[in-house]
């Protein structure tokens, strides 16, 4: 599945980054995020949202089986991502990624197994759709602190 | 499916309004959409997004085969509805519902035949998301114009 589209800055394996189509229009735009016929479709599971205000941090998590399919409709975030699984080509590997208009709205899909967070860099609250391939479901994931020593990222390092 | 959840103001038949949770979280709070293992989920489409402006409507269309599935995570919509399906008890009727937090977070679920417009009611971009059960394919629906003489509803009463 990463063969088929560009990653641009990403070094995980696995995670996929595709631009998006955004149809411009004076009344409102219209964005678009992920159709069932895309190759990138796996299952549905859940769309929910999480919102994230300017400078703050939700961080970090990982799931053992759901795979997330993240867009920013409005305002911007920044991901982190860290991979630490065991056998993948790409353990120790960090990697930060931006998404949100105008030139980054685009689809970020993230494996189980990496970990991730995200960071509000809008003066308004952002928001973060999930299309995620499994319902929530709490036994699945796990969590750690925004600073935890087990994951080398400062999310301060440019505030 | 409409007698699983409260139809509120609403008197169209197969209109399906559902409250929906909002995790508030000082960080930015988490909003629901639609799970897989809802009772009110039929099959996954297309996800997507569409804003509208302050005060600008965009209106009406209706749909031969897909199902929308409706929610705004951001700002503020008034949807106005119009039911001309030959055979249906609620042939002829009107329906206005508001979408939008804190008081009006809620999927609102309008079925194949339903006329529908929308109008943004918040200072900044309102933004729609739509969980559809068919991928977008113009050739399934039909748009007329907001002023048409067709719909008996006046987007600027209020205004």
């Amino acid at each position: 599945m990463e063969h088929l589209v560009n990653h641009g800055e990403n070094p995980i394996d696995g995670v996929v980054l595709q631009t998006l189509k955004v149809i411009e229009d004076e009344r409102g735009a219209v964005m678009h995020m992920l159709r069932a016929d895309s190759p990138l479709f796996n299952r549905f599971g859940e769309i929910y949202f999480s919102e994230v205000k300017l400078g703050i941090v939700k961080a970090w998590k990982r799931h053992r089986r759901m795979t997330q399919h993240f867009a920013v409709p409005t305002g911007r975030i920044r991901f982190a991502l860290y991979d630490d699984r065991n056998g993948s080509p790409t353990q120790g590997n960090l990697s930060e990624i931006e998404l949100g208009r105008p030139d980054a709205y685009r689809l970020l899909i993230i494996p189980p197994g990496v970990w991730y967070g995200f960071m509000g860099l809008a003066d308004r609250p952002s928001v973060v759709a999930n299309c995620a391939d499994l319902p929530h479901d709490p036994h699945e994931s796990e969590n750690c602190e925004p600073d935890s020593a087990l994951i080398p990222y400062d999310w301060n390092r440019r505030g």
